[in-house]
């Protein structure tokens, strides 16, 4: 799958130390330097970012396991070149047996198979004034067959110290956020990084990884926004301190500027989606219809919790009839929806929103924040019925 | 792979017939209507394209043959839900045996494995004022390897009339485009279409098809710009005359503007990409690159042309080197190069340009057309070297 040939990674300094900061500081920034693109135009900056991060065209919601190369993708760095006889994962820090594993140890291990529903934590940023980011509409959603051994497993092999607070996961790619040269690195809590259905997955939908979503293995955190999932997994450490890098206290924050630490971004919150009816304009992607019965069709999620509820609007939000729902695909994976549409000629506007089994529902108007995380906004899709 | 599961496809009505033109011509158009997007920043329409419609990674031209989830991407309508067992392939039209084929039918015939790089007619439409269309930068290449039966073979059983002037080729994905509800269609002459090297593939990299590269069934036309390789083929017609399909006559062209006809998109021109070195910055993609000698490495290709030489330049384009060329990957498929970099501290801007073995070189400045085709500036790369 892959294929080692190409140059060799350049070495960068090891993270967390800045390289001579006066001229990384250099670096240009995207539109005005602030962060933020207030208006409803885009810079090419955010464009060459959604040519690299793709997201599930609408329409391939019609899967219940999203098919490998649909699946949304957001890769934070450069997808690294791995040659699998020279990888290893590394089990390190507050253990009391350090483990080195290749991918043939993890494969000897009890191997689970799971479908899970990933979203990336930024989906819905561009539909409000936005961090200069991956500008996601509503797409940055699938769900995979994930193959692989649970974490918790291995952690009990190490034998995990008293005094660990957290275990720290390291990515193979390098590159540069906020003026800091780092690895992509995330944590999780004891007891998160314990909960049963914590995987180090090597296969997904029944294949080895492929490049872009983690080959020869990476973390899949069911229920977390999907920048928990590390991708190229090579070192576990286990930690008596909350890990403060970059991408735990900078990023992935629910906060109102710069200087607010806010809160961290953990579990995905509800959100429905429709598949767009009908056929699309190419440039708009306005769906025109033709009148009579139409079957409105989706899926719903909300992370951990199951969902109770989806409703749709046909008025632009003026009055919701409740969609019919079909088994979740997994326990930690969406669910599908159906309602049949007696759809009038004339232009609509259709919205779909789910409700959790805890009562928690998705918000027509979500609270704006500085990064653009969890917005879960409704979905709306503008038809003509002829 | 394809899992019929889902909503029923609406039946639009044939193409080329209107539908209440008064009411397809409430659509909604991108920006200011015009159909060009003049200054640097994008319209949230362009960017939706972006979301759907990936790109190559650069990174990923690291791989001799494109993993198949790496590969770009532009699908023009929706992806169509496909039913295998209802699925066939008709050969009709002026032929003295018409045909109706599954893919049973189609996989006993003989078959050929050949590489072959793909480019969008589009590709780097966005580094100029542009058509309000999927805002590529460079990055639409990408080689498969394709497993199918040459069309020639399939065209002589049929039995083609000789006052045949071109074949036509029908795809299952339907949309409205300039007004018109059509069906994805492309014409190829009698000469073209009877070339050895064009195929019908039921598959990429050594699997079925998957949905978005046209399961079951895809054209594959090496040479010419991807839009030919029609996908999700389902209808071949014998034609009399030069076919007149939106695709052809209005979309695809070298124009001036909406009343120019310009002349037809066909083959691959020259264009040679650098995988960026070093590490990327986040947001920008600048790279971070440490001081010394840096490996340059690439892809070229020049659809039926031989690459005859890549000349990379570290001074935006005041001096230019050779850069050494690999074997090409096949017959009609790119190939590497590599140039070592001795990369001195600072700010650099890297270009790399290719020649055909007939010596038609890539332009550091190409004409400008209206519908934004054939774009094959020279890459820069910027880079910060510290």
């Amino acid at each position: 799958m892959t294929d080692p040939r190409g140059p060799e990674p350049v070495r960068p300094p090891p993270p967390g130390r800045p390289v001579e900061p006066a001229t990384i500081e250099d670096l240009p920034q995207v539109g005005d330097g602030s962060g933020q693109v207030a208006d409803a135009r885009f810079e090419r900056e955010e464009v060459q970012l959604a040519l690299r991060n793709r997201g599930l065209p609408l329409e391939a919601l019609r899967y219940p396991i999203t098919p490998t190369g649909l699946h949304y993708l957001l890769i934070h760095f450069d997808i690294p070149a791995v040659t699998p006889d020279d990888w290893h994962l590394t089990v390190a820090g507050r253990v009391s047996s350090p483990l080195r594993l290749t991918v043939g140890d993890l494969q000897s291990l009890p191997a689970v198979t799971m479908p899970v529903t990933l979203e990336c934590g930024g989906n819905g940023r561009a539909l409000l004034p936005r961090a200069a980011s991956q500008p996601w509409l509503v797409e940055a959603v699938s769900t995979a067959e994930w193959t692989g051994t649970p974490l918790r497993g291995l952690l009990e092999a190490a034998g995990l110290a008293d005094e660990l607070v957290e275990l720290v996961f390291t990515g193979l790619d390098w590159g540069v956020q906020g003026g800091e040269v780092q690895a992509y690195q995330r944590s999780l809590t004891r007891e998160e990084a314990l909960r049963d259905e914590v995987l180090l997955a090597w296969a997904m939908n029944g294949e080895p990884l492929p490049p872009q979503h983690g080959f020869p293995l990476r973390l899949v955190v069911p229920g977390w926004y999907g920048m928990t999932s590390v991708k190229w997994l090579t070192e576990i450490t286990s930690v008596a301190q909350p890990f403060t890098g970059y991408q735990m206290t900078e990023s992935y924050r629910y906060a109102r500027d710069t200087d607010d630490p806010g809160e961290p971004v953990t579990l995905i919150k509800p959100r429905a989606l429709m598949i767009p009816p009908g056929i699309p304009d190419f440039a708009m992607r306005t769906r025109v219809v033709q009148a009579g019965r139409v079957p409105l069709r989706g899926r719903a999620w909300a992370g951990r919790a199951g969902i109770a509820r989806v409703e749709i609007s046909t008025d632009q939000g003026a009055s919701w009839a409740d969609a019919e729902l079909e088994p979740p695909v997994g326990p930690l994976a969406w669910r599908g929806w159906r309602y049949d549409w007696d759809a009038r000629p004339g232009r609509h506007t259709l919205s779909v929103r789910a409700t959790t089994a805890d009562g928690v529902a998705q918000l027509i108007d979500p609270p704006w924040n500085f990064q653009g995380m969890g917005n879960n906004v409704v979905q709306t899709v503008d038809v003509l019925v002829v």
